[in-house]
């Protein structure tokens, strides 16, 4: 019997591949039989998920040749160095062009295996099995790899999209309660940026998503990669409607930036980022301060973080002058026009970003 | 008056572009202002290129704002702590995705600013401005960055496509002779597999290019760049034919690796990586002697090696191995079924190869 609960495509032409929901299928054979094609395959890994899933994802995918490697755990490793010592496993091993490179693990190391995959000999093949809520929903989905700067998050980076996302329900079951929540708000963002009906049905789920209820949690990945794989599908590299994406981000990276890479995480950072966008909105008179309140109550109530400790306003416009979204040197903003509408924006008041800034740092 | 000699296209769709030869391209500030759409310009060029046409650029591309990151000379810094050291001068001046990395110089520079373009916030704009022989008929044009690794040539990289081409004859005027003699063996490439007729003009030709005359530089760069715009447009991410592209240099690569990057210039390794493609067609009984002693003669009368000192066929065929073209761990190789008729092949006597290659290693 297939282990997959539902199946969707990432629309991209000739690029376009699967996204495979389910409980088990990273331990099916029979799906990596006809998604991993390849003799060689590089596993990617982290010093904490691999004891969990390697050894069942190494013996669905005999007879194939696998070599892991082992990331240590972390946003802070997430580094082009770490990237390096990826390469140099693959060459090491002389894997050919015709290899695949497969991340089980979270986002950070979906980032760097999809970086080394995008660069080695110019770019080989990619399958994402994300073990996060986190990953699932958002960051295994839609081709951006990429690494950390010291100057800012994820400045270098490709385009690079898998062949197919694995994500598997089951690992859900190990994941850390912080985990799960960082996931959370980037489901709250998909709400938040597109889909009315799915924030008020999350509001009504809470308890059954922090108790990491199966079901609720099926429902919720669904629904995100549906969002993701849409935009995705109409906009890849990003020239509009996919920075819709970054609601919540450009505050989120400047958060992460100045607090050090790994303090945060990465979902932590883009909820108080997602008030902070939210707040933004309403001092700009274009959500009242109703739907502000309910932003923030949603976040709260998922025991996510919509204050920031210790940074300065000056040090947060300073990270956000390096987001990727920045055009002629003007910061551009995704703002709210409505509970599930957002658009993006380099028309502001400064000044309300300051105040917006003031109420959310301490 | 305009500077431009000739312009051809490489049609790409949406990512088509120019190639401008002529004399004074790089100093033409009309021609800048109109392919270098951007307010933000990183130049990247060597500590041997830029004292020559640096100043003459800055002053064309003013009023935008320019900065130059100057790299050590030499395929040996063709690394990826070299192109990290590119991503830092973006990151440190505050460059945003709207910005545009000029290459001035040769294959190695234009590699390594092409890598750094294609990596920083996942692709920013990126123009070429070749200043040798060897990177204006062919590594300028195409779209294929990267860097070594220490097991094999060029194994880390992307295609990332340049907006635009500027070659300026005027600077193989300042062209030492070896580097004009290492790109003259690009040039022979060219005739070897898609040209006889241009193969026979390069045999009439000898003194006059070996005296760098314009003349006959300016068609060698026209009917070059000619033949590697209509493949690369036919085959931007070597699914197939664009490999021909490759002719000379699985060997090629092969030597550059076991001699240490930096003691043979490319198109040196390449000339010798020729004449052992040809003579393996030759074993092969693909072409006869005839055509094996022209090929043999023409790269001599350019001067180029056609024997490798010190390394022995197994280290040979070890670096042939790492080459990008070996599928399910088989070596590839291009070979010539006539001169002007190139092709790629699996299938060859592993045992001529071998005889091939103690033919040309002392």
């Amino acid at each position: 019997m297939s282990s997959v609960a539902h199946t969707l495509t990432v629309e991209l032409g000739r690029r376009s591949y699967p996204i495979l929901i389910g409980d088990g299928v990273l331990s099916d054979s029979a799906l990596l039989a006809r998604h991993v094609p390849a003799r060689d395959v590089l596993i990617v890994s982290n010093t904490t998920v691999a004891p969990l899933y390697l050894d069942a994802l190494e013996r669905a995918l005999s007879p194939r040749r696998t070599v892991a490697t082992l990331l240590p755990d972390g946003e802070s490793y997430k580094t082009l160095d770490t990237v390096a010592r990826i390469l140099d496993v693959l060459v090491a091993n002389r894997f050919g062009r015709d290899c695949v490179v497969i991340a089980l693990g979270g986002g950070v190391v979906g980032d760097m295996a999809g970086f080394a995959a995008a660069v080695y000999q110019r770019g080989v093949g990619f399958v994402q099995v994300p073990t996060t809520l986190l990953a699932q929903v958002d960051s295994a989905v839609g081709g951006k790899t990429g690494v950390n700067h010291p100057g800012g998050k994820n400045l270098i980076g490709a385009f690079h999209q898998p062949t197919a996302v694995l994500a598997d329900t089951a690992t859900l079951a190990t994941l850390p309660p912080r985990e799960l929540r960082a996931g959370l708000a980037e489901v709250i963002k998909y709400g938040l940026i597109r889909d009315a009906g799915f924030f008020a049905w999350l509001e009504s789920q809470t308890d059954a998503l922090l108790a990491a209820d199966r079901d609720a949690l099926a429902h919720v990945i669904l629904r995100s990669c549906q969002i993701k794989a849409e935009i995705v599908g109409r906009d890849e590299l990003e020239h509009g409607e996919r920075a819709l994406l970054n609601f919540g981000h450009t505050f989120g990276h400047a958060i992460e930036a100045a607090s050090g890479y790994g303090h945060w995480l990465h979902g932590e950072a883009v909820a108080a980022g997602m008030v902070m966008a939210a707040r933004m909105s309403c001092e700009s008179g274009l959500i009242d301060g109703a739907a502000l309140a309910r932003i923030s109550a949603l976040i709260e109530r998922m025991e996510l973080p919509t204050r920031v400790e210790g940074v300065s306003a000056e040090t947060m416009l300073q990270g956000m002058r390096m987001d990727k979204k920045v055009l002629e040197g003007q910061i551009r903003l995704v703002l709210l026009r409505a509970i599930g509408e957002a658009f993006v924006t380099a028309e502001y008041d400064p000044q309300r970003l300051a105040r917006t800034l003031d109420a959310h740092l301490c």
